[in-house]
């Protein structure tokens, strides 16, 4: 991992794949995480590697949303903290600071390294310490979603459950759509424009998750500073899903057929 | 693994899975193999999951191309071996019967954990257990491949150092190249049809291995049983790589576009 020099054209992706490869070495990430990581870079590299325009129109309104929201929680499983923890606990500082842990394959083990993993706080993230942020989803996780496996539908009251607003970076189908069948607004973060998350969610972010968090959080900062009413934040979280899915599946097309 | 029903839409797709994490699990698979499993899972779901018109018509090239080798050799790495062991057994009975194995992480357990998956032979292959296959590699890696690093490029004089024609399933781009300008005809199977190695290779047949090989197998046996001059062999070796190409990326931009 500190092998790769930065001037290596690939050199971030190489970066995140040794994050992946470390999380799943620490029992952060199980197995499938991996295999779901490797997915997740051949998107990327079809979109060129770089945040679309549809992705960065998504961050817009997804900050709108956020800020309108009551009760927002982040959804946070094996890969998305092993990519971007940093980048998640500072977003959630700009929100209500929950942020709650989601496993594909929950077991206890992985629950505590997760929860080590947030204390330890190797990186020294100065927003986790100074307590702005609420790990749900560990202790808590004591009510069920509708429609989802027993132990993957287990969710906070605190968190999810009463959410209106849940971002998911790195969800699967299964449970982003039962998030939207509960009646909240779900905000998917997912390089995959065909998937069944990016397909059911409210607001599809079609980006790598370290490139689009820091925008979404810088957004936020953004909007915040503009002092804007409620209707007006309504206006600029409108969003045409399908339509901005399409734009990104074109680009990758564009991106691939052109010599 | 076993418990995916036949009838999952992706039955296929998610029994593959199953392999890479049994072969993960057995100190065959580094971990950067699942994440490579991950990216060709994508570019498999891109392409439709199914063998392209392009495909079938580089496996005809193929067939004639190996049949015509003076000394064909077919390398293998963790993950064609934990994806297709027995049809790649199968395939070389047809051929010389060699098979040489070339990690990318080569490590001296993971070659002893290889040999002892060919020779343990759980799915009682009748081809290896007759002695037809030759396994390069391992204990004769004494060869150096230029431009390639020392422990990468460690290949086998009776194998791929002197072989003419090489088919390299899921070769990674620098070894490919390599191999190609060491003068030998490179017939590489690869999912991604931007890859390094399936641009630089002779002919790259891109389609999932369990697939595919069974098919290059088959038209083999059809052609021994045609009994062409060379001529006409030659003939049908003949093949445009970039116009192949080209047309499986029309093939997934019509996929990812169409309704």
């Amino acid at each position: 991992m500190s092998m790769v020099p930065k001037s290596h054209p690939r050199y971030k992706s190489l970066l995140n794949r040794g994050k992946v490869v470390e999380a799943f070495e620490s029992g952060i990430l199980a197995k499938g995480g991996l295999i779901a990581h490797g997915r997740g870079e051949t998107y990327d590299y079809l979109i060129g590697e770089k945040t679309p325009k549809a992705a960065e129109e998504a961050i817009k309104a997804s900050a709108a949303m956020l800020l309108l929201a009551k009760n927002p929680v982040i959804s946070v499983n094996g890969n998305s903290i092993a990519l971007a923890k940093d980048e998640l606990i500072d977003l959630a500082t700009e929100l209500n600071g929950k942020i709650e842990v989601n496993l594909f394959y929950r077991t206890t083990e992985r629950e505590q390294k997760i929860k080590e993993f947030f204390e330890k706080n190797e990186s020294n993230n100065e927003n986790y310490k100074n307590n702005k942020i609420i790990l749900l989803g560990i202790d808590d996780a004591n009510k069920q979603m509708p429609n989802v496996d027993h132990l993957r539908g287990k969710v906070s009251e605190a968190g999810i459950y009463t959410a209106d607003v849940v971002l998911v970076p790195l969800e699967d189908g299964d449970r982003a759509e039962a998030l939207v069948e509960m009646g909240k607004q779900v905000i998917a973060i997912d390089l995959n424009p065909l998937s069944r998350t990016a397909q059911k969610s409210t607001i599809t972010i079609v980006d790598e998750l370290t490139r689009c968090i820091p925008l979404l959080t810088e957004e936020i900062i953004n909007l915040k500073q503009k002092n804007l009413s409620n209707n007006e934040l309504k206006q600029i979280s409108e969003f045409d899903n399908k339509k901005a899915l399409n734009k990104v599946l074109k680009l990758i097309s564009d991106n691939i057929t052109t010599e």
